[in-house]
């Protein structure tokens, strides 16, 4: 059977899910060459402005707005459904739709509420949409691979466990790419997923699907993974916010990608949310709440700590990691973050970079110490074609296969690596970094290599929060940005090396191509302090983004 | 240079640190052929009957009797520093003395109570020896291996950082066997340390020196590391109790072994304790509330919980692991032990094993992935000779290198693993399991080949305690002990295989070599429950040995 047969199966899978009473005909749709759509679902019949309004809500509103009775979780899952549906067909970001039973699920949950007049728990008829690796009971499972199109899954992965106890209702799964290694969203099953923000632009990846999800508000909330900024890219991307906690803490089990058993660096799972902080904080509360570590015995037992938010901690501002500077959107972001954490009383000091390429180094050895021949293997079982970004992640690998004790040398490595940046955030005094989350905005389709103002916190093991700052950064006039007299193309800075020079051709050539891009910033906190990194982001953004925009009801 | 050359420079170290002071003239020693020399301290004329009492007693009554003012930590040190040398004589079980220092450590120490009226923390002036491979500074470290003997070390390892801060002094360092992977304790640099109970026993190991130092109450508090075993197996061959704590609990940073970066078993550091196990308890909580998280981040940061002892758990007795049944003194020390348990109102079941022998080869082929290439060309450097229980040990690695996708394999069997055994122990409600520490009591010297009865626990990463239910188990009329009428050595029963064959010829040739063998058993609990666990097994302790026996000032 040819591989395009096979993969044709995922699309069927998809088709036959559509719930076709809200699909638009091709007609009522924006016109293909119509880059920004995030404005579209206003403008295009199929939700009201009640849905509307919903569609805006965070997951945390949500809730209090069923259990005030104001709203039914039958109509907030309709209302997401809708939205998906529309963002799906501007977007293709879905794999599959599960409109009955997540409907189903809406009615029972209301059922409940009615004769109790309680909720099921905190997060009850909260729709999550679902990175489709993430395995989900008696539906398949591709992780972005031909090769598995076909493969079922027998249970539900334990964190789809965990928060369907407290309520939550998966409505659609979401895109990945091919070998879930790009940090953009395109494999041969389900093709490409593009921005909402500016079509031409990647929503990120890999977990791509999740970002097209939260920045057209497909969902509230909705979950990634993440080994080298697969939340957080897509998060930055789409003007949206992401979570990466540290490893051992969220569960795994059920999660399928070729490579089980690969610990060296370990993959984690967490969420994405369309509209607020707060809300990753209550999908960590809940997930952790549910001492998944009493199934999952890999993980460690430290319960979830409410602590509380205040302005008495240091941040330091990282404005470059000494191999690629960021692009001029970043910069000024950062610029404009640190005048008003300094206005607000929040101390500031500049952060130094410590050996970013040597973690970088550490890392891309570890993704592949095999030198990729599990994924090789999986692509060549049926023949279809390997994509350029994989090719591209892939080329991290060594030529050939690392034997045990050189895989030994890396870990001992990476552990210095974590001892000796932990010891000197302490020395310092600093609690928080404040940092790109990449070179600059959502990159282009295809284009985005540069992977380490993420994946520097995988190989640290540190905590990281991606928040939006702005839901339009790439703007003409910022080309160049290096100061007002360096504006033109011809007075182009030099690089200091060929990575720098590559990740910055992408911006001289044409600022432009950004435009509509959202700009997101990371922060990253230290090693196990998930809930203070939450809780100072929290205030970061307050500070630098004010409480405006975000509905609350 | 020559080997011996080389090696000899280790026994030089321990013979120029040796404080000649107190070492008995050979003619004042038991002759050779003496087997059980627990008793000659009292004989010997070299401590008082004061210095006698204070090394009977555990760290938890020496530091009360320093904070009452009725013990100095001078004349604590010195009692252990002498009873250590006397020990050293007759059982070959120290590296190195540090007699000067922890004298002058233990001064400065009074000094400091004198001024205050305080100690300096809660193990004030407590001996501790320490197995030699924990890292020291301005100390050579050897690990076993001749190629090692020149290393010197440039910082404490952090767990002796941690303990020295509450007032530990360090006082001798102790014998471990060549690669660091016998049950047993020989090396070419320091020779072979025997058990003070049957000096043709072993002490155990690899902490064997540590299991001699607290059989012989060298010290009250040791320092081991476990893997397999070996904190467990020397504290049953010894009398004594030992602790083997769930792994990235306690520090390991500065021990020293061949294979850093191993991380899919790992060894554990942990204490042993010549007279009680709430003196494991002191240590664990000393080392954990330093945080020690803060310095080696690969910790997980659970402080040592405070529990309370109660009798409210369901003790699982596993009679035998479906392998190897243990030797006739074990069966009835447990077979004791649940008629103890009953009569105090303790829920008692059985304990049927799950899987113990997939258990081994999963471990068992984690040890070394790489063929023990790393440890066998340590060996080869100085061509010292490879000991028989060494070539054993590396005889369960495979013959070629493992890939690193054959060794993700076994990190997915082991993860499976522990996760089913988890939820057994939760559906059965079984607590914590009894069950022996070894095959049987302390194995002849070079014997000790089967491991399962302690490995299992660190495949399983359960925290695991031993403790000494009796002092003298091996006596000739227990042979054969199956059942009445099968007393003799002609009504041998059917082995289940070789391996048990071989185990059961060990006892049936003559069970007159274990005489004067203490038994020890051990009791297991669940990932993570280290402080529950530790609180059982006094409850356990209390009911089966009474609280005789133990000197508390």
């Amino acid at each position: 059977m040819s591989w395009q047969t096979e993969a044709l199966k995922a699309k069927t899978i998809l088709h036959n899910s559509l719930p076709k009473q809200w699909l638009l005909p091709e007609d009522r749709l924006p016109p293909p060459d119509t880059k920004n759509v995030i404005d579209f679902p206003k403008i295009s019949g199929l939700l009201s402005d009640r849905e509307l309004s919903i569609t805006d809500m965070s997951a945390t509103a949500l809730v209090a707005g069923m259990e005030s009775g104001r709203l039914s979780a039958e109509e907030v899952v309709v209302a997401f459904l809708k939205r998906a549906v529309l963002g799906h067909q501007l977007l293709n970001f879905a794999t599959e739709f599960m409109a009955e039973t997540a409907i189903a699920r809406a009615r029972e949950l209301d059922e409940y509420y009615k004769r109790t007049g309680k909720l099921v728990g905190p997060l009850h008829g909260v729709p999550i949409s679902v990175k489709e690796h993430i395995g989900m009971k008696n539906h398949t499972c591709n992780a972005g691979y031909v090769a598995w199109v076909n493969d079922m899954v027998q249970d539900d992965a334990l964190i789809l466990q965990c928060l369907s106890k407290a309520g939550a209702i998966f409505h659609v799964r979401t895109n990945q790419p091919q070998s879930l290694m790009h940090l953009c969203c395109s494999n041969n099953l389900t093709g490409t997923t593009t921005n909402p923000y500016n079509r031409t632009l990647s929503p990120g990846g890999s977990s791509g699907g999740e970002g097209a999800s939260m920045g057209f508000k497909c969902a509230p909330l909705g979950i990634g993974t993440d080994i080298g900024g697969s939340i957080r890219a897509p998060a930055a991307f789409c003007n949206a916010y992401g979570f990466r906690p540290t490893m051992r803490r969220n569960p795994c089990l059920g999660i399928k990608a070729p490579g089980s058993g690969q610990e060296a660096i370990l993959g984690v799972v967490g969420p994405l949310a369309a509209n607020s902080l707060e809300d990753l904080d209550l999908f960590q509360r809940v997930v952790i709440d549910s001492e998944p570590w009493d199934v999952e015995t890999s993980l460690v037992p430290i319960p979830w700590r409410r602590v509380s938010q205040h302005k008495g901690f240091t941040v330091g501002i990282m404005w470059d990691d000494g191999v690629v500077r960021p692009h001029p959107p970043i910069t000024k972001a950062l610029e404009t973050a640190k005048s008003k954490l300094q206005s607000a009383g929040i101390k500031v000091v500049d952060w130094e970079p410590y050996r970013h390429a040597h973690g970088w180094d550490i890392i891309s050895k570890l993704y592949f110490p095999d030198s990729a021949i599990t994924q090789k293997s999986l692509i060549a079982q049926t023949t279809e074609p390997t994509l350029p970004l994989t090719t591209w992640a892939f080329a991290y690998s060594s030529p050939d296969p690392l034997t045990i004790p050189e895989s030994w040398a890396l870990n001992v490595a990476r552990d210095e690596y974590r001892d000796e940046y932990h010891a000197l955030m302490k020395k310092i005094g600093v609690d928080i970094i404040l940092c790109p989350a990449y070179v600059g905005v959502a990159a282009v389709l295809g284009e985005a290599q540069y992977w380490n103002y993420t994946a520097v916190w995988n190989v640290l093991d540190f905590p990281a929060v991606v928040f939006p700052v702005s839901s339009s950064g790439g703007h003409a006039e910022d080309r160049g940005g290096l100061g007002k007299g360096e504006k033109d193309e011809e007075s182009r800075w030099k690089a200091r090396s060929e990575v720098e020079e590559r990740e910055w051709r992408k911006w001289w050539v044409d600022p432009g191509r950004f435009e509509g891009a959202p700009v997101g910033l990371q922060v990253v906190g230290r090693h196990f302090r998930d809930e203070e990194t939450i809780a100072a982001a929290k205030v970061v953004e307050e500070v630098v983004c004010g409480l405006e925009g975000r509905v609350r009801l």
